[in-house]
Order: structure tokens, then C-alpha cells, then sequence
């Protein structure tokens, strides 16, 4: 199973941006992240049309968490860059062969994609049951004054680059 | 994310095998499930490799199930084809940029790799909470006769075939 790279950096920028305390433009964000603003480019994107980030305009203008950070769960950040599609998708398998299930049969899901799928419900869950919020707070609590310098480090920048 | 599609051929697989009274051929369980024999073989030989089926020799020869269908677990087929790789994998982007995670804050995972960790672990345990057993119980409940058909359609194959 995998997942698409861009999740661990998404979901690392919107900790960032729940902390910060004015708009983040795109190149800051790829600046503190170490990586390059084309590479990041995709994922805000991905994240702004999910509607968790938005863009502001302007002079000081950048990313911004469109809702509070205890709102924002980590699915929803995880279901905006990799896709809402299911891990295990059932093919049908079960109506190929000599021996096809049909007609009523079919109505109900395969038991083995139900199994699967029950399986990803508790994956989806569990990441429901985490927000942004709790994540920023964790990193604080591991390693105390992270958001303090990234605070101090964003406020550094200049405003002269364009927002996105 | 995603997971490997022939997770789907070989939990229909195991769960025919578990329900064999004989060994079954792969050129059997490839028609059975209207697939091709090169196609299964690639997942069968991994269920192999992974202790989960094992080839009988012989005239009357095939694959049949290493362990009681209740001591295998859906997990356990599903790590065997597609990997025990977890999905997301931490790529450690703490430790770039101009702020770098290093020392004592480094010898614990990142809180948001956790968060991925837990989520993983919760879809593992409930793979895990089901055997192939379970599901050739499930099928049976829900289309009753299938494996009396399984049954007798394999048994009227002919074993002239090579076993693998
Ligand atoms: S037919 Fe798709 S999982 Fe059974
Ligand atoms: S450094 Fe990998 S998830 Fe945070």
C-alpha cells in the first residue's frame, strides 16, 4: 500500500500555518520545509481546492487555514492531497469465471470487500480523530519552542516575493 | 492510496483453497476466477513465498493451504502480496530547511508520523481480527450452495495438467 509523498509535507505545512500568525507565502513555506516551491506548488494547491488553505492577497499576503486548526482533521488533509479513492478496490472478480455470481447475488457487496473495507474505515477513523490542532500541539510538547522560532523565523521574512 | 490488485485474487484464492477437499491446481484457480494462469502465478507465488499455501506434487497435485483457514488471517495474505511496507513512510523532512529537527528530538518519531503509524496500526488489527476462514464462512452465508459448485466444479477437472 502506498500513499502519495506529498501528504507528510502537507500535512507539515498546515501545522506550520495553524501557528503562524499572519499569512505564509508559498516560497516561505518551501523555504522552511527544504524543498522546492515548484514540488510544493502541487500540494497547496491540492490543499486550497479542498478548501483547508486559502490564499491572501497583497503586500503580506499568503496562506492562511481556512477554519481553526481544531477543525481541520488529518484525514481531511491526507483525502485532499492523495485522493479519496479506496485503498482496495474489488474488481468483481467474483462474477468472472465458470461459476459467475449474479443477479441478487451482486446486490451486496463481495464479503471480502466488505472486510476490506471496514478495514479503511478504521484507518479513516483514526486519522478523523486527530486534528491539526493536535498535531501542532504535540510537536510543542516533544520539542518546546519549535513554533516560537518558526514564529520568529516567518516573521523574518520580507514581503517582496509574490504570494504564490 | 493504493494497494496492489492482486490482493483481490488472492484472498478469492485462499478462500476457495480453504474450501477444496483436494489440492487445486493454479490452471484450476485461474479458470475458476477467469484470469490468466501467468497472471495468478505472480500471487500465488508470493502466498507461497509468505508460508501461506504450499504446491503438492503428484498426479493429483496443486496448492493447498499451509495452516487451518482459521489461523489465516486476511492480513496475512494481504501483507504477502502487496508488502508490509507501511503507506505512509516518513521521509524525515523534520531535519531539512533552516530549522532542522536534530539531536534528542530525533530519536522519537515525528507526531505526525505516529498519527500515520496509529491510523496503520488500527487498519492492520481489524485485517487481522479476520480469517479466511471468516470470509468462507461469509460467502457461504451469503450465497449459499457456492461452495457445493466450487466443489464439484473442481472436482470435475481432469489432473492431467501440470500442478503449478
Ligand atoms: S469480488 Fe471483489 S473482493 Fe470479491
Ligand atoms: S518528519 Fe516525517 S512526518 Fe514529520
Amino acid at each position: 500500500m502506498k500513499m502519495s509523498a506529498g501528504v507528510e509535507w502537507a500535512l507539515h505545512c498546515c501545522t506550520v500555518l495553524s501557528t503562524a500568525t499572519a499569512p505564509v507565502p508559498a516560497h516561505r513555506l518551501a523555504e522552511l520545509h527544504g524543498v522546492s516551491r515548484t514540488y510544493l506548488a502541487k500540494h497547496l494547491q491540492a490543499l486550497s481546492k479542498a478548501g483547508l488553505i486559502h490564499a491572501v492577497e497583497g503586500r503580506d499576503g499568503g496562506y492562511e487555514l481556512s477554519r481553526p486548526a481544531a477543525e481541520v482533521t488529518v484525514y481531511d488533509v491526507v483525502r485532499a492531497v492523495d485522493g479519496p479513492e479506496a485503498a482496495f478496490r474489488c474488481t468483481e472478480i467474483r462474477q468472472q469465471g465458470p461459476l459467475p455470481a449474479t443477479g441478487e447475488a451482486c446486490k451486496v457487496p463481495c464479503g471480502i470487500a466488505k472486510v476490506m473495507a471496514t478495514a479503511e474505515r478504521a484507518w479513516r477513523d483514526s486519522l478523523r480523530g486527530v486534528t491539526i490542532g493536535d498535531l501542532a500541539a504535540t510537536v510543542d510538547t516533544n520539542l518546546p519552542g519549535t513554533w516560537d522560532s518558526v514564529r520568529h523565523w516567518l516573521g523574518a521574512g520580507t514581503a517582496s516575493e509574490p504570494v504564490r
